[in-house]
């Protein structure tokens, strides 16, 4: 049998690694992503005040207690809207502390993984890091399953079919724009709808989609709820949540 | 140290995996596709005529000779538009072949794994032989990364930030309505550029976003190639070439 690290490949000194660790369940970690988890010498992540961390919790159980790990918590996350100044603030100058702190572990020629949930390049808070910190240090991605593809899997649609268009759409989107764009797409993901539950709903009804759509909540986690949008009644979405409308592309 | 067969779960009697092996590294397959792979009763995949199939070369480190393995090959790909009558009926008679080959497997209880480039639901050829399986067949999908992410992973430029919106196009999409799709998003992924280059370079520059697009063939394999859409010339790209215009969103 083939050895997984002689095949994953070996870690560097001095380097940063950008970990994508999927969209959930642990057995969705990449042969890459797993190998260097058990070998940097610093594993980073971020997580939410009084929270263990999703990108975290999803490693468990690959992780031993003796890694040296470094847990970074968010000043805020969805307790201000995103373009509140306040929250520009605190956000810059977290980021900035903390690009600082891995800095100085890369410096002392430590390797260092930092975890981020789904694909790095993908709407990742890793970026944050990356673009502060990748003129200095070497860098290494590694591609993950994003979140959405988790929430189709387990769905169990596929999102599009021959020459669909995929739009993935904001839910901070204001309703009108909403609806513009998805009568302008074929199939459609909708992240980030959380608070926005209600405007998604409606905003995905006036583009007559309803029918078709899909609300997924934690998708490939251990609370994971799919059912179909139209049933989906609460006023607000958990965090994780997304909303799927598959497209109707050629069927072969 | 965890097994990784302990970790990723084992293997149904009877039932089809569509295995996503991910973009084209092959240290990027999943551990559930790894362990999948090693322990099916039988390996099959589709493959373009005359050649070795691009989804069993992804994960030829990992395969041993011992395996049962069924290569199912295109009667046609690219030699005929997919609108054409006759493609239409050359692919719906292939797949309808396959499927009931891989039924009949899957009756005597073997385990069969489908590989699939990428993400077995997203433009997966996978999605074919689900439609006519599984109602009948107990089905696990497996998800992928991306061959997109792959590409804006090696590209090394992140795709999406903050709130920005993503439209993945395919390159087969009229030039008016790339140019439009174009104008109204802030990142996007064109597919299938391949004998679409020269289209899809105008309906990109048209869109005002010639300056930031990428082309990337062949992303994470080992004839990878990068350069800015501005620069490359040639009529035609690969046949897995994709255009990258990154985000510009919130930077923090």
């Amino acid at each position: 049998m083939i050895s997984l690290e002689a095949l994953a490949g070996g870690v560097q000194a001095g380097t940063l690694y950008g970990i994508g660790v999927g969209p959930g369940d642990v057995r969705y970690l990449t042969l890459r992503a797993t190998v260097l988890l058990r070998s940097v010498d610093v594993v980073a992540f971020f997580a939410k005040r009084g929270q263990q961390g999703n990108a975290r919790r999803i490693v468990a159980p690959l992780m031993k207690d003796d890694r040296d790990e470094r847990r970074f918590e968010y000043p805020v996350t969805d307790e201000l809207p995103a373009e509140h100044p306040d929250y520009q603030d605190q956000i810059g100058h977290f980021y900035r502390e903390t690009a600082a702190s891995l800095a100085s572990l890369l410096r002392e020629g430590k390797s260092v993984g930092l975890l981020s949930e789904g694909d790095p390049f993908f709407y990742g808070s890793f970026m944050h890091m990356w673009r502060r910190l990748s003129a200095d240090f070497p860098v290494e991605v590694v591609p993950g399953v994003t979140g959405m593809s988790g929430c189709w899997t387990r769905a169990n649609v596929p999102i599009t079919w021959g020459n669909d268009t995929l739009s993935v759409l904001p839910g901070t989107l204001e309703e009108e724009q909403l609806v513009d764009r998805l009568r302008r797409t074929d199939a459609a993901v909708i992240m980030k709808v959380g608070k926005n539950l209600g405007k998604v709903r409606r905003a995905v009804d006036a583009a007559g989609l309803l029918s078709r759509a899909i609300y997924v909540e934690r998708g490939t986690m251990q609370e994971e709820r799919i059912l179909p949008l139209a049933e989906c009644g609460e006023p607000q979405g958990a965090y994780f949540a997304m909303v799927l409308i598959p497209g109707e592309g050629r069927r072969l």
